[in-house]
C-alpha cells in the first residue's frame, strides 16, 4: 500500500461525501511560530457548585437539575431550534429561505463533574450509548423530526463552554447538508452493488490492516483513508445497521468499550485531555426506508503536533477544500503504538 | 423584507453552492462562559529583524528578501504543493487517490511590518491588487495550473503565523471542491437565463438596499443573504468579469478602495485588528471558457460579539451544516452604522 504517491502531494477521495482532500506528506517539517493553545490540565472536582450541569444545581433557564445518578438529558436552555414557528417558506427573486423547527437536547454523560469519556467505566459509557439510543428513537418517532444529530464538543478549543462531561442532540425537520451528501453516495453504491458501502470498505480495511486502531466483536475503530483532521477517526459497526436504534444490549456495551479504547489513545497521544467534536451519522428519521445507510461515529480532533499546536482549517481550506500535512497512515501508526491504559491511571 | 421568518429559526439557501445555512435569530442572548481569545492590540514596529517577510531579512529556506519597496511575491518555503511529482493515480478497491501538483506563493502587501490592509493607503492596496492580477495571469497561463486560489489569513486566531501584512496563492492542477460547486450553480443559471447569477443577485440587493455595506463605481460590498460567519461579507464587481485579469487600472483602484473601506469597518466594529480569512473565487484557468463565472472576494471572519468571543464552527456545524446566531440583516445594520475612518486614525 505504500505507493510512491504517499510521499508526495496528492488528493484522496472521500467515498462517503464524494469530495477530495489534499494531502501534503512532505510538509510536516514546517516550523510553527503561530498561535499556541493553553494546555488545560487543571484537575477538576467531582462537584462544582457553579456548574449548570451538576446534579441538584440550577440552570440558566431557571430549572433545577434532578439528583441524577447515571446519565441525564433535558431540553437545551438556549436551543438553536424551536419546536414551533412560522410554517410558510420565503422566496423573493434569488433570496430563498425555509422555516425550520426542531428540538435541541443536552445529554449529561455522568454526574461526576471531573470525568470525561476515556476516564469513565465501560459500564457507565454503556449508559450514555443507551440514552443516545433512547433519544434517537423518541425524537426520531416525532412527526416533524426527520433527522437526529447526536454530537459532543469536547474541550474549550472546540467551543465547549462547560467541562462537565456532556454532549448534545439537535433534531430537526429538514435533512442537513452533510447527511444528504452521504445518503447519495450510500444509495448509488447500494443500487450498483446491492451491498453496504461501509461494509465493503470495512472488509477492505481489515484485510489491509494499515489504518485499523482497535476492534472488538461488533465494532472497528480506524482512520479513514480520506481523513481530513490530523487524527480524525471513525467507529463503524461490523453489522450493517442503519442507526443506533438497532443495537442490542451486547452491542451497546461493545460500542462503549471501543469509544473508551479510542478516547484513551487520544488522551495518551499528547498526554492531555484531547479535544474533539464527535458525531454519529445515521439514517434520516422521516419514515422512509434507508437500507443503504450504515451508521458510524466520527471524531474530528484539531490537535496536530502537541497539546498546544492545532491545525487551522482556514484560508485555502475555507475557499478551496481541506488540506492535511500528515498522512492517514502516519497518524494511524502514531495512535496504534499508544497504550490502552490512560496516562493518568498508570 | 422583514418577514416573520426572520425572527424565528429558519434555513437560507446559498445560490452559489446550493447548500443551506441554519439561522437562529432568537439565540443572541445566550451567555458565553466558554473560551475567550486574546485581544491582540500590541503596536508593532515598522521593521522587525526576526520577521522572515521584512525586506532584507533572511527566510527559513535560506534565501534573503530583496529590499522591496512596494509589494513582493516569492515561492513559499514550506509549500503544500510541489511543481513536480509522480503522475500516476492510485486505485485499490474503495481507496482512490490522484497525484496533485502546483505552485504556492507568498505575497507581501507592504514592506512595513506594522501595517494591515485597512491601515494602508489606497494607492498601496492598488499595488496588491496589481500583483494578484499579475500572479493570477502568470500562474494561470502555465500548463498544469488549472485553478489559482488567492487568499489571506489575517490574525493569529486565523492560523496566521506572522503578522507582517501578507497573503498567499496556492495554484494547482485540479479544480478544488468549492470552485466546482460554484461553477455548477453559475452554469445552470447561465444556461437557463443567459445572464450572470451574481449580476442578477447584485441588482436585486441594490434595489432592496438592506445588506449593502459600501459601493463605488465598479464594486459593491455586501453581506450575502446566505452568509455563514457572523460578519461574512462579499465584494462583487458590477461588471460581469470572470477573473481579476480583466480589471483595468481604474477598476483595480476601485477594488483597492472598497477593500480599504470594508476592512476599516471591520476594525472599527470591535476596535481591534479584525481577524479573517479572505479569498477570491474566480474562473478556472484550464483554458476552457467560463462565460458564466462572476469573480468575487469573500471575507470569513470568526468574531461574534467582541474582540475576544468568536463563533465556533464545531459539532453540529461539522456534522450537519453551518449555523449562525445573528441574521445577515442584523450584521449589516451593525457594520453600516460604523465610521469609514479607522479608529486608530481618529
Ligand atoms: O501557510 P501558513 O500560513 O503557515 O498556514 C496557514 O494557512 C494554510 C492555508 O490556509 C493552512 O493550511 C494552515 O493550517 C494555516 O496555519
Ligand atoms: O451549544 P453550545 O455548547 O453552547 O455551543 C457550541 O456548540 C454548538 C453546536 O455545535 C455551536 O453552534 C457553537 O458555536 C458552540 O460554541
Amino acid at each position: 500500500m505504500n505507493t510512491e504517491l504517499n510521499k508526495h502531494p496528492h488528493r484522496r477521495y472521500n467515498i462517503l461525501t464524494g469530495e477530495w482532500i489534499l494531502v501534503s506528506p512532505h510538509r510536516t517539517k514546517r516550523p510553527w511560530q503561530g498561535k499556541t493553545e493553553k494546555n488545560n490540565q487543571e484537575k477538576r472536582e467531582s462537584y462544582d457548585s457553579s456548574c449548570y450541569l451538576c446534579p441538584g444545581n440550577s440552570r440558566a433557564g431557571g430549572e433545577t437539575n434532578p439528583n441524577y445518578k447515571g446519565v441525564h438529558s433535558f431540553e437545551n436552555d438556549f436551543p438553536s431550534l424551536l419546536p414551533e414557528g412560522p410554517t410558510d417558506d420565503f422566496k423573493n427573486g434569488l433570496l430563498k429561505a425555509e422555516s425550520e423547527t426542531g428540538i435541541c437536547k443536552v445529554v449529561c454523560f455522568s454526574p461526576d463533574h471531573s470525568l470525561t469519556l476515556p476516564l469513565m467505566d465501560v459500564e457507565d459509557i454503556t449508559k450514555v450509548v443507551g440514552l443516545w439510543k433512547k433519544e434517537f428513537k423518541e425524537l426520531g418517532r416525532k412527526d416533524n423530526i426527520n433527522y437526529v444529530q447526536i454530537f459532543e464538543n469536547k474541550g474549550a478549543m472546540m467551543g465547549c463552554s462547560n467541562p462537565h462531561p456532556h454532549g448534545q442532540i439537535w433534531s430537526q425537520k429538514s435533512i442537513p447538508t452533510e447527511i444528504l451528501k452521504k445518503s447519495n453516495h450510500f444509495k448509488d453504491y447500494w443500487e450498483e452493488n446491492k451491498s453496504s458501502l461501509l461494509s465493503d470498505y470495512l472488509k477492505q480495511e481489515l484485510e489491509l490492516d494499515e489504518r485499523i486502531l482497535a476492534q472488538n466483536e461488533h465494532f472497528v475503530a480506524l482512520i479513514p483513508y480520506w481523513a481530513v483532521w490530523p487524527y480524525e477517526t471513525m467507529i463503524v459497526p461490523k453489522k450493517h445497521y442503519q442507526h443506533i436504534g438497532q443495537l442490542n444490549a451486547e452491542e451497546e456495551k461493545a460500542f462503549a468499550e471501543i469509544i473508551k479504547k479510542l478516547t484513551i489513545k487520544y488522551d495518551n497521544l499528547f498526554e492531555t485531555s484531547f479535544p474533539y467534536s464527535s458525531g454519529i451519522h445515521q439514517a434520516p428519521t422521516d419514515g422512509k426506508d434507508y437500507p443503504e445507510w450504515h451508521f458510524h461515529m466520527s471524531f474530528y480532533p484539531p490537535l496536530l503536533r502537541s497539546a498546544t499546536v492545532k491545525k487551522f482549517m482556514v484560508g485555502y481550506e475555507m475557499f478551496a477544500g481541506p488540506q492535511r500535512d500528515i498522512t492517514a497512515e502516519q497518524a494511524a501508526q502514531n495512535l496504534k503504538e499508544l497504550s490502552e491504559v490512560h496516562y493518568l491511571e498508570r
